[in-house]
């Protein structure tokens, strides 16, 4: 039994010699703002965003690369962009030298480059508590909740249409999770507030329940202009021209489209100064070829024309390269996640965006399960763990994604946002200082002796490891005393908990009367669709 | 809603389009043998072994890993290592040149080094179906079963102590799993078999019941030379003494010790010419500093003695640098798995053991969680995908692990298999071929139309994307109406399905009978001892 015993949990020994109690949750990160934990506002201690000091993991060669760029260009020149229903988008790319046939534009090789060659390298997106304000490009990472569902889904609750409470609940635990850089958009859709009205709740939710940066809406062009409305009553005109303070999600309607909605919503954003993600939306084999390599060439094309026409509309607006690529199941045509393929590409993308020199977006904790369960869990970190070694600067659905991103979770926020805090951990690589290397506890313990009475685990134990808010590390029996757990119980416990901890970052009465005001005045100034 | 729809899924149109029955689920390896899938004496189609065509993670700098090795040397030299209880050993090593004083060798500088370099960088371990055989070491990846749990847990049955049963079943489904390249060893104790016969049960049933290479017994010398007995009934004398077809788990005590019992193991198999992997197992805060780099430099000082050691037993000897690292909750003593700080640690020990030029063994699916929910696949999936992107040439435990590897679970069991098949396809990288390319379907499709159609996509849709055999991709309404079951119950009944197909590979009866009969004359020959 000697080997059965040396190769698996040591519980018993280590449990009697360690005695102490449960220690303060422990905060630690790779980023330079990591230290700078912030208590000003709220009890609740932050992170800051992610300053990555492993290497970034490249699978692609560079000759792979160039190949995968010559391809991008190929489309850009001979196949093009369709840019629909916005003849003034045509009319600004007849302007840049573009040949525009119809609504088909086709690029002179090298125009997209030397356009995006205006734009940022990495910028900084301002909160308004500047202690939150994060930096998006180089070695940047930064983790936003999210985006996008119809539903929602807790444990007693189950599965059901999402309402405006629960988008402030989504918006409130982000606020409360350290290693949550950012508030995000549509956490989910307020279903219960008309179509044309709830990006004004959705847009004063993030600036009233917390105190991180946030997206703009991009489902109209009018209200886009909202978002940057009330994003000046927050923090002045002048400032909203001088800074980016609004970061928003333009889809290509891909393969090889933009459409009007999404093309009205950059140019507001671009002519403001705001941040653009433009992203190419890609099922593999339904909006690209079945092949990485396909997959790769369409996401460049598409992801140059979108960030190129962002400087048509503004030289030197910040813009971002994103990639929401995945494999689809053959069989029913549904999309699957946390598969090889999509980590295959999301390697391959980060590296053509820094070739290209702009920040970039992708990854996740993707999942295509219905529960929070291990599938979830398996294909959320099988999206996760690429999504920082691949080096993503700007990371969409980082908490909380369920069902293929038709339900925001309650229980998954959590236990996506546990693994968060590891990847912030781990980004910041390996310790070598002289105090780490512990050569005196070495040559102190010797062979045969245990190091958890040395004066180095001592005086480090406390901080040494990331500590799971989620974990149950039990023994099997105490674990039997407590209830039978799984992590989907414990989360749910969690949640409510923090929803019960929650308060609201402080705010000038002034602004909060002002951006109220202009959503009353908005709200009344049209009738409710719901269309 | 734009931006939801077209940030979320979109089963509904793909649905609609895409109308062919299930496929025979996919098989792609990036390894050479991948393509030589066999059918032999089996109806199992198995992957082969992989050969990583993507590159190595390294977290750490050429200067970082110089520093760990020059404290490594210092622990070797100052320090020393404990021989404990074996004399013969102890006498090698004043052969060889080591300080000796009592039980604690001290070695000069760079004697354990220079001893490793007749150590083979690598090699191939023997199966007794050559199509199984698999190449430890290189850029090679093989993955083996959970090793050591004295439990097994299953959905119906709950935690209970394992059986030769259980033993045998694990056996079985490692054979019937095509990306676990090897049967592995103690897949379960076999608690119901006298503790110094079962040895004798074990290597039977990897013998008869599968095909694919298998470890040996190490908790005795005794068993350790049965076990040589057993191969040489199997495969002839001499070809064992050409020929590795054994490899054995030889843990150190850590820290600083190896004990007469690994020792008398490791002496049996060296000499034998047979593998032996040198694990040193450290919680970090236990066995080492609770520093990641101090955790290193204890693992690098003990795998390089017990390396060493083996070629003083026999030059040229196999030997495979392990590693058995993690975390621990300081608060129980528990260890802790899928944290940052063991990932950390799996890259550098990865790092070292390719500068010394022999394989390396680490990882798995490792996980502290008492059944498979959410926490058993976060953990694991962040202990595996380290695994493959590290470089470990040997992975225990990487299908099956649950509960600090004191479970052997079933259904566990089942959701790892599936992703190490994924792990297979992430490691085959991007293909760019003219093929993958796709510009003709580019060029074909255009704008705003879909690939489904296209000849590429009919032509490749079968084999482009990895198939999950546990992960549900219907509509949350399907899912619903099929019982709205999590992966647990799906694994249980897919576990079930493979031992109920499940068929014994071929094997020679008169073989057969002279391991039975070797099996049945050992065992009259002594009373049971459960001690």
């Amino acid at each position: 039994m000697i080997q059965a015993v040396s190769e698996c949990a040591v519980n018993g020994r280590l449990g009697e010699i360690m005695s102490d109690d449960k220690q303060p949750r422990r905060r630690r990160g790779g980023g330079r703002e990591a230290r700078r934990a912030t208590r000003q506002s709220t009890s609740v201690e932050q992170l800051g965003y992610i300053t990555r000091k492993i290497p970034d993991f490249n699978v692609m060669s560079e000759e792979g690369l160039a190949l995968i760029e010559a391809n991008a260009d190929m489309i850009l020149e001979e196949v093009g962009i369709e840019f629909r229903d916005d003849n003034e988008a045509l009319q600004m790319w007849r302007d840049a030298g573009a040949d525009v046939d119809g609504e088909r534009v086709r690029f002179p090789k090298g125009l997209c480059r030397d356009l995006v060659k205006t734009a940022p390298r990495e910028f900084t997106q301002k909160a308004r508590n500047d202690e939150r304000s994060v930096q998006i490009g180089g070695r940047n990472t930064v983790f936003a909740p999210v985006y996008g569902p119809p539903f929602v889904r807790d444990l007693e609750g189950g599965r059901r249409y999402a309402t405006l409470e629960d988008f402030e609940n989504f918006v409130k635990l982000s606020y409360m999770t350290p290693a949550m850089h950012h508030s995000g958009g549509t956490v989910c859709e307020p279903v219960d507030v008309a179509v044309n009205k709830r990006h004004l709740d959705m847009i004063y939710s993030h600036i009233r329940y917390s105190d991180k940066p946030f997206m703009g809406s991009v489902t109209a062009p009018e209200r886009a202009a909202d978002t940057v409305d009330m994003a000046k009553i927050l923090f002045g005109d002048e400032f909203v021209d001088a800074n980016t303070v609004l970061i928003s999600l333009i889809n290509a309607n891909s393969p090889m489209v933009f459409d009007d909605t999404m093309l009205g919503a950059l140019k507001v954003y671009a002519r403001a100064n705001q941040a653009s993600i433009v992203t190419p939306f890609i099922l593999s084999g339904a909006m690209a070829p079945v092949t990485v390599a396909g997959t790769l060439a369409i996401t460049l094309a598409e992801a140059l024309a979108g960030a190129a026409f962002t400087q048509l509309c503004r030289s030197g607006a910040p813009v971002v390269f994103g990639s929401f690529a995945s494999s689809m199941s053959m069989q029913s045509g549904a999309p699957t996640f946390g598969t090889p393929e999509p980590a295959l590409v999301l390697y391959g993308a980060a590296a053509l965006a820094r070739r290209l020199g702009i920040p970039f977006r992708s990854g996740g904790s993707l999942c295509g399960s219905k529960i929070p369960d291990a599938q979830a869990a398996y294909e959320s970190a099988q999206t996760m763990l690429p999504t920082l070694l691949g080096g993503v600067n700007f990371v969409l659905h980082s908490a909380g994604w369920l069902e293929g991103g038709l339900v925001s979770s309650y229980e998954k926020f959590i236990m996506d946002a546990d693994q968060l805090g590891m990847m912030q951990v781990l980004s910041g690589g390996i310790d070598l200082s002289v105090d780490a290397q512990a050569l005196d506890a070495i040559r102190e313990v010797g062979p045969g002796n245990h190091f958890l009475g040395s004066a180095h685990t001592q005086a480090h134990f406390e901080t040494a490891f990331y500590r799971s808010s989620i974990a149950d590390n039990s023994s099997f029996e105490q674990w039997e005393a407590e209830g039978s757990m799984d992590a989907y119980q414990r989360a749910n416990k969690i949640y409510k908990q923090m929803l019960v901890d929650y308060t609201a970052p402080e705010i000038d009465p002034g602004v909060d009367e002002a951006l109220q005001s202009y959503v009353a005045k908005k709200k009344a100034s049209m009738p409710d669709s719901f269309t």
